[in-house]
């Protein structure tokens, strides 16, 4: 398999350039039967479009997904499923003048160096805005993981620059641009961004992201643990450079007295791995939390080279997010819900004909 | 491809669980014509091996690897590659009293719950004994990738709970038992560990891995960045809750103009990076750090469950490691060395007709 | 890997329906740097085209390939390419009658159990329409192993039911509609398919496809061994029962002193194993064989079952081929195309640096 | 994945020489719970094993199966099942004549040409011993097929030569050495072998082998239909050179009208098909047949080549069968019952929630 598909039995696969004439992607083992129009889509692409909110890229894009397969009667089928967004507004003028730069921070040297050439485009293939597919593809996986079991998994934006969540309230959650769980806090989060913009510099951010309902025994040892799989995802994001299940780097500084989750007849009375024990779903809520660097697009001048081995100092112009993280929330959601869908078919390959384990714990 | 096989040129597949009579890999994919012998892989064998120092897990294992397959005359052939290691101090009566209990913070609950039944004899296939396998795969790659291409591949514990390396001294890591690279701390060190093993609890730990003169372009975007694919790598070792490339969760609070790595005709001017720009390797030092949870295996009492859902207290007995993060090192650099192995070759494959680009930045 | 992906490293996966808006696919791991345009595509694709001669169904189809992605100022980039093709002359009306009925011999029946629903018109993902996305992607690969390696991948009729081709011409094969390399007996086929027209019955065929100037080393021993995967690829074809490499099935009546191809340093003396031995290719030429049973598409009413278990006697309508065969070549073509260049790959990825074999035989 | 994989779901990955110290193989994927001691492996093991008939090679092998992992108090445990054969009966110093010479036919000159070295002893990788290894894990899908779904695959000899068996009895098949199901050319057929025996030449030989109780469903199209992976798996079988479903080659000279399997209330009426459809298992049995070669390891002289590129002419000694047709026949179940297992994990995957289709035709 080449880098561009992702899973093992819930399989997708995406093409697609920033400034190309469209994206797209195919879903490849969706069990038939599921409900599925654009719309089911569309809520969260909408969440993660660029042009939703003053915080983001000036770039609009409707992103209206189609079904062009896959999908009989309004039902999935269970034959692949053919997705296309078309791509409105790439202005491929704004980039010209990168033709021959490698921007510091991105990935135009590495891309040049790889394949001897590259999309200069907004950043070709490596733009993010490929991950509309992802969301799109992570949204029929999240459907049916609501449907089926009751999997729920959502995110928020845990802390930007200095600026850290207190309280964690889901339905302030998707009522400010921010994804913010703390009200009390979004002013701070504006004036930090007005005075962000203003400099023209950008700032990282941390985002977690939480499945609750999640069925016990999801995770195939011993590389394609759970917690493994879910780290591919979330590593596979732009600009992600960290990942944690559960209390992650803390548990550095933990006692095992103190990191162990006891368990009690009523449950499990802690959380601190996470969900995960051994690689497999213990019932319990998966918590992962990932950080985002800030994106290197900034209007501060930077050293940095041509193609032809020059010192040039250059200025990222075009349209970008002053804090990429923002974004990412519906696209690490995403990322969880194909990881969960897909074990959760592998671990059905393989369990079918168990007896289901008595349900201790009140757990399954 | 189920959970036991990791990569997709050069793949490594395991068996074998803690109490049973050996551990086996199969490598497949190594090119052909490396000189090759069990004494390769001996070397990490022993700095992974258990009982070897007295902060250590007191069971002892010879850990002898046999190669039983392609290698011929000394050299590989370019066939699988199998590996076998016999168990010789397995003691399962240690592990009778724990059959019908699930230790907190274990497997133990997960593989009961997935799988209907368990080999609870000393964690059975989730013991980090299995990690023998890796280790001695992960030797295979370390060799041709330092033969062919130079690259070396080392780690070091970076913290052991409150106590953090502020040198970092390469030969000092062989030097000690903790693979420490901050020989002004070994005493405080030394201290805390016979503190912790009197308290009968445990402790988490940091590590860190970096692989110098990688080739600039290996990783394959999108899904199967090369950090991406080294988180999965990182994450699947046991007990592992965290995993950073380059500056890690630090990004949260950097703005872009302090993150982004400047470049210059003399190179990159810092690697907050951690060697991997886009998915792709920049030809900078690859840098990871990994969180290693304090085992669950301490002899403090706590709550916990039967298999038949009845409260109990419980103590962990048999012989275990009150710092697993410590033997993590070489596992983490045999992971490491899999990950760019296995992106090498995929690497080749796309690319061998590619006119080689010129070596800007002197990186190549 | 769900099913609608063939290939390691250079990857093909696609969706579309008969009846639906649109086919597609999406090819990964192509490497960068090769001239790509629809045009090279287009030959292929109209050569499989529906409605091109007298003798094949009356659909209608522009088959109009785009390319989305992947290819940049006229040159492939190394990331996916993603192709589509609009459905135009697709008449759901003509399907209606069947729904809730099995056509005999065809795929209805298994669709509907495996999936417990499916997309009647035209057979769905079932027809053999989505062949068009193979044939597209395939004459990717063709041009590639043409321009690197001057590999040439040919395929004929060579059988039409009681018809067999005496004679191979090469030079004729595109000159008639039948792919047919014998023009001695071509009026003895259009005189076959007249009557067979008349009678509303259909007819098997047999196909070869030949790919010369294939390196030597291409397989993957002992399960990815290239006449394993040739197998795979040919046998995935719609309406193919048998597959034979080399003397095939004639292999069973003969002797090891009349089968072994000698050697002799002229190269080899006979080619009764088809160009590979122990499933590497061997430098001759490869030659495969394809049985295509004839489609169950006719008028001829036949005793079939209703959905619900209802015995009906019916007549298959719509625009059928009847010798699904003849359109089999370029499909057949393509599928061997796609298999050379994902073992090109492959083995690239393992022997970039085993020093090139001495070039014995004059076969290199 | 590289080549010594087979299966998504269910995969078999193995190593070992012919002349090296040992076979084995790993088998992930197995479902936890099925009761497996190493005699449910060692039956099909011995009907493989050289040396046990007068007709076969004079190795002699004991072929004596352990396992290592996987199965705890007598049953498996769902994670990887590790299996192990010494080798005991190689004579190495039988093969040093042939290190420098490629003998014709065999896969000597591919496997120096595609690694630049090779295992000279036996054939090393390419040796038929590797498929103890396939046969011992088929033997685990065929437990559980049989288990759980009363599927059997039985195989037999169809045609040595010009002999082909008349009658078809199921029970005559392992009451004589050929596993031939025509007791009444027995007798022809030792002659026929005796004969051969005496002229120091080769044969080659169809074998057929039929799965009965298959389930509606397995088969994953477009790809990885059943009939595809079948003939992947058969053709990768050693000197296999042609595979047919169902009528195989017959199909080219039949009509619609008699290859079409009508359908009635009760069952289908015939079975051309070989119990696959559009790539999917139909209920009916599933049917198919391969060509193997006459062994090149014959004593009459032919003309070779030397590494060095000189013209020789040798004579293949050591131990061989001279049909190795005969002992395909356990081989070719093993490989199908992979195939079905794999397959039938996969379905699972993707169709656990879907109701439960209607068992028309009384095949469910």
């Amino acid at each position: 398999m080449s880098g561009n598909s992702i899973g093992q039995n819930f399989v997708v696969t995406s093409f697609g350039e920033s400034h190309g004439p469209a994206l797209g992607c195919i879903v490849d083992g969706c069990p038939p039967g599921l409900a599925l129009t654009e719309a089911d889509m569309q809520r969260d692409l909408d969440r993660r479009r660029p042009g939703s909110s003053r915080y983001t890229t000036a770039r609009r894009e409707a992103d209206e997904v189609q079904i062009l397969s896959g999908v009989f009667e309004g039902k999935t089928t269970g034959t692949s499923i053919g997705l296309l967004i078309n791509n409105t507004d790439q202005r491929s003028q704004d980039y010209s003048n990168i033709k021959d730069l490698f921007r510091p921070g991105h990935a135009d040297y590495t891309y040049q160096q790889k394949y001897g050439t590259r999309d200069y485009r907004g950043g070709g293939r490596s733009s993010a805005r490929e991950t509309a597919m992802r969301v799109a593809a992570g949204a029929i996986a999240k459907k049916y993981l609501q449907q089926q079991f009751g999997i729920e998994i959502r995110g928020y934006l845990s802390q930007l620059g200095p600026i850290c969540a207190e309280q964690l309230d889901w339905d302030e959650i998707e009522r400010n641009d921010f994804f913010f769980p703390d009200a009390g806090k979004l002013t701070a989060l504006d004036e930090y961004m007005r005075e962000l913009k203003k400099s023209g510099d950008s700032i990282g951010a941390k985002v977690s992201v939480v499945a609750t309902n999640v069925p016990v025994g999801l995770g195939e040892p011993v590389f394609d643990r759970l917690d493994a799989d879910i780290a591919h995802a979330l590593m596979g994001i732009n600009a992600v450079k960290g990942v944690e299940i559960g209390d992650g780097f803390a548990v550095v500084t933990q006692h095992g007295s103190e990191h162990r989750d006891l368990m009690s007849p009523a449950g499990f009375e802690s959380n601190h791995a996470g969900g995960v024990l051994g690689g497999i779903s213990s019932g319990q809520p998966i918590v992962a939390h990932i950080a985002l660097k800030p994106t290197s697009s900034i209007s501060i001048p930077g050293k940095s080279m041509t193609v032809q081995g020059e010192q040039v100092e250059m200025v990222t112009k075009g349209r970008h997010d002053p804090c990429v993280g923002i974004r990412a929330v519906p696209i690490a959601e995403a990322m969880l819900a194909i990881v969960l869908m897909d074990h959760l078919l592998r671990h059905r390959a393989q369990n079918l004909d168990v007896t289901s384990p008595t349900p201790v714990l009140g757990m399954r």
